[in-house]
């Protein structure tokens, strides 16, 4: 069986999109079990709801709610050990869930995965992962927004566990890496990302085929699987893409209803439309992955509806049953075991415990 | 009279999309003038076509053309004080052209642009900004790639750029400014970005209102006329919006051409789409503008076609029409008057000789 535990409090809606949610997935996946903290008065009526989910579901009553606007600190202060988010992150720490998906806030669902289940050996720096859908499929984009800046070791790093969730998520063997940088000659590049990719280039590992710089173009290419890049322009340019597939929506939906002949055509077009609504569903890619922790962290938009929030446990999913983590230690053990690690800065704050 | 003075070497196609180019601008804007370098067997033949603009036109002969794969000190080193490309921007050094527009390569252009009109005083470095078409109309974007990173002064001296341009090019007389940031609670921003947020609220500036923060999905929703940022973080959102566009675009041809109903609802619905497609027609918003510099000087996208080269020099033109120049003078006069410049920390490298 599959363990997922679940804050049922987070997200703009909270259980009455988390349950339906969960209902879906026991549905399309018979081998999964839930653990699933909140609070009883708000979960239980739309737990009720779905008997069998109710039937594979422990429930976990807990007082604290995280909220949408805490700032980290704060939630820290008034959720640690008590708060749903807390409980849920803490299920993974035990062993009693294999993984725990929430909707809430990112910073806090951050700062307590960190405090909780701490950054794996050799890590300095957890990332977050997207999935993007692109012209090919889907690439694995990272770190799109869990710190800012990241040295040419941490970039090193984002890229193997950028990899390893890529062969784990797409079953690539091995997944072509890029580095996102500038296309502008001789200002090219921050160092930071040149000596990344002269470090992956020399390391030549068996995990990843390493391609090289990539642009912010390529990435909607597909032109690699995983694009590697430090949390501030990895998070601007997921922002920047999500709002101009809106924009260019909003320009489709204005052009076909203006005439008559194109709502006529409209019509007529109807399943192409839908085709590509459905290409341009951001609720398929729902799921900001926490890596470099010593645990499965799944952040699910917080606006999302029961089919995105079940994107999100479906990817939770996928990743235990294709052991994300071994992969990870193992790719980890390998990269170190020739680069020795005292030829690496020092990162005592982070370094586990 | 308008004096433009042109590369005729740059971009991919050379004369033979420039000269149609300058042909429609002449036929478009009375009043415009130009001087064209290039070298006379590959620009005589195109400029003869064109009988009118001919009769417009000042040809120089340049024996030398940077090449769009040169890099910036291979093209200084080759091609300063002669190639089609120097003498274009030196010309509006000189006083014969009011500014100057070229397709070739970005980083030579720039190179060679700071070389010979310098920067303006009190700018320490030069920014390329680039038009954003957005839901509600356009916006104002930079540093787009001119370099990477910024500090808080040189991100004020951004937001007093664009906000010039924004009011040069829209008319708006008092446009709003946002600093370009990440979302994330707590790891909120670099620390150069609050500071200049923090200078521009206590500056409380007449040439611009300034909003606050704004994520990447801002940009193309239109929440502010001016969005600012350092030049890595800035390619990358263009990059990846014009990427994102074109794989929408990808889909929605797709989908369109599957079925025999999709195909006649694009029939009967063409004009919308045709409408859609302008919308998201790129050359529109064709041309990178230099800001910071004793001169304007606009680069045009080295694969656009006539279409995209002429909305360049009528980018040029508007700038010029509306004084751009003496508006950034003014405000920067302004905003130093009230910020001593000895607050700020030295630039020898680049100050104004």
């Amino acid at each position: 069986m599959i363990r997922i535990s679940i804050d049922a409090m987070g997200g703009d809606h909270g259980p009455s999109v988390v349950m339906p949610a969960l209902a879906k997935v026991a549905r399309r996946r018979p081998d999964v079990n839930f653990i699933v903290f909140g609070r009883t008065d708000a979960v239980r009526p739309e737990l009720d709801k779905f008997p069998a989910l109710a039937a594979v579901t422990q429930f976990v009553h807990c007082d604290i709610a995280v909220r949408m606007d805490d700032k980290p600190s704060q939630a820290l202060r008034h959720g640690r050990w008590k708060s749903s988010m807390w409980r849920a992150i803490e299920a993974v720490k035990s062993g009693d869930a294999d993984a725990c998906v929430s909707a809430g806030n990112t910073g806090a669902l951050m700062a307590m995965s960190k405090f909780c289940l701490r950054t794996m050996a050799n890590i300095e720096r957890p990332a977050i992962a997207a999935i993007w859908p692109t012209a090919r499929g889907e690439s694995v984009v990272l770190d799109v927004g869990a710190t800012i800046g990241a040295d040419s070791h941490q970039l090193v790093d984002f890229s193997i566990l950028g990899a390893a969730m890529a062969r784990a998520v797409f079953g690539t063997e091995r997944p072509s890496v890029g580095l996102l940088n500038v296309g502008v000659e001789e200002i090219k590049g921050q160092e930071e990302v040149k000596d990344a990719g002269r470090l992956l280039r020399e390391a030549n590992l068996a995990s990843m085929q390493y391609h090289g710089f990539v642009e912010g173009d390529d990435i909607g290419k597909g032109v690699v699987d995983v694009v590697v890049t430090e949390g501030f322009a990895g998070n601007i340019a997921l922002k920047t893409a999500e709002g101009t597939a809106r924009q260019i929506a909003g320009y489709l939906r204005e052009a076909m209803s203006r005439t008559l002949m194109a709502r006529i055509g409209y019509m007529l077009a109807k399943g192409a439309f839908d085709r590509l609504r459905e290409k341009m569903d951001v609720r398929k890619a729902n799921g900001g992955v926490f890596l470099g922790l010593n645990g499965i962290v799944v952040k699910s938009h917080g606006g999302t509806d029961d089919e995105g929030f079940a994107a999100a446990i479906e990817l939770a999913y996928d990743m235990i049953r294709n052991r994300l983590l071994d992969r990870i230690e193992a790719d980890l053990d390998l990269f170190h075991a020739r680069q020795p690690y005292s030829a690496r800065p020092a990162a005592p704050e982070n370094a586990k415990q």
